[in-house]
């Protein structure tokens, strides 16, 4: 329990990474905070592997994380296999650090594991079939695979999810091997990061739009969505040449239905794999 | 990065209080790490506040996670008026340590806010009404929330997940103000834990059951459920007298559609809230 704010003298420099001007009044402060604020997405690895027991660290830490009412519902595919990683890569839309990585993980919301209980106790589980039972699963697995996260880049390790499995989430399954009832919620790169694989700390909406008191009030979005817009278009011009506000990219993202890869069939190739989602 | 794993002697004992006897060969250690393999439930808070800031720093840690596109679908509501806490733990059927502990956190899946940037542009959002867009807001919620976890007990804070909150998502959005496209995904208590308020940490699946190797391979399974079987039946012995094997409680909290607390209806709820998932 380090709370020895002194030895961390860089705590507004890394408000001021996540926030550019807007920097909130934080205050405790410790090494695993400044950690969690430095996190960046890492997009181009080194060929160098992951030290031994690695993986294991990070699924004990996945498996420390809450899981509703102890079901756990999360499974880990560790991924090295690089005619397998290449598949994989190319259903994200070519995402060419798949292939890199040394590892990647596929995290499964896993509602397989349970079904077999069912299944050898001759008991029917009438709580499967519900969109609430999909959720928590979905949530159990996003909780497990950021405590993964928080390990590996603890152990300055690089990380990227890789929410485009959900591109084919039917052909993923398939070159997994999944039973009915799983299916890849989405990946994780993990590996070194090469000298410009890791990006700059990317800002985030002041805390005035995202942090409610008592009660949910929007009344400074107004003003203070301008500010992070201008505060992205300086990010952009830094690192991605063309230049947009954030309000630019929500509506270019959410805009038109070609922006969501065909994800718009999640239904329908998820009710393919035995999710009932009800 | 603290890889002195020679600091870190509590390792074999971190992994025996989170696996039992079924130890996995888990690689690099630190400080941090250690910490996430320390993580139990706490549900017995102290009256004393958290300090001055803290919530703004858990709120830092939260928007450094990914955030699929940096949509940013996440908002946090900090609700610390007993009169509101009271209602929410009424809500969550009787849960009293949301009313003991001093900082309550809603987490909202808010797609509000970026239906507002729709608005204001006059753009139509086709991607919003689907399952696909539903899941990513959950998700990034769920990253965000794990974050403020870490932190928290990083700074000796403990943490409880509310997914009751969802018993009746719509008695909550009304409480807490909510516009139409936005509910609390779950809450969380923050404070400091009473002497008897953090639990022993609970073991979890061994993980031969949960970690697979470049395909999905259930094979171990059926010799290592009983392993964890027997452990959860000690731990139970040890802490809440009713013991029960972990296949017995699997079937209990699935089997009978009652022990959903009539969450089953949660897609019409969603509806009513202006949640489309298609």
């Amino acid at each position: 329990m380090d709370t020895l704010t002194p030895k961390h003298p860089d705590k507004e420099g890394a408000l001021g990474r996540r926030y550019g001007a807007a920097i909130p009044p934080a205050g405790p402060w410790n090494a695993t905070i400044a950690g969690l604020m430095e996190h960046r997405s890492v997009r181009g690895y080194k060929p160098d592997p992951v030290p031994d027991g690695t993986l294991e660290t990070l699924v004990a830490a996945a498996q420390s994380a809450a899981t509703s009412s102890n079901m756990q519902w999360c499974s880990a595919i560790a991924v090295t296999d690089p005619a397998r990683k290449k598949v994989l890569a190319e259903i994200a839309g070519g995402q060419k650090h798949i292939e890199q990585c040394p590892l990647f993980i596929a995290w499964v919301a896993d509602m397989a594991r349970n079904q077999r209980v069912s299944d050898a106790q001759k008991t029917g589980f009438e709580c499967m079939p519900w969109l609430e039972t999909f959720m928590v699963a979905c949530i159990d697995v996003a909780l497990a695979a950021q405590n993964a996260v928080v390990a590996a880049e603890s152990l300055g390790l690089g990380t990227v999810y890789i929410g485009a499995m959900r591109n084919d989430p039917v052909r993923v399954a398939g070159l997994l091997h999944l039973p009915k009832q799983a299916f890849v919620v989405f990946g994780l790169c993990v590996g070194y990061a090469t000298e410009t694989g890791a990006g700059e700390v990317k800002p985030r909406l002041p805390q005035g739009v995202v942090l409610h008191r008592e009660h949910y009030d929007a009344g400074r979005e107004a003003a203070l969505r301008p500010m992070y817009d201008a505060e992205m278009t300086q990010f952009s011009q830094r690192h991605e040449l063309q230049a947009a506000t954030w309000t630019q990219r929500v509506l270019n993202r959410l805009g038109p239905i070609k922006s969501m890869n065909g994800r718009e069939r999640m239904r329908t190739a998820l009710a393919s794999l035995g999710f009932e989602i009800r």
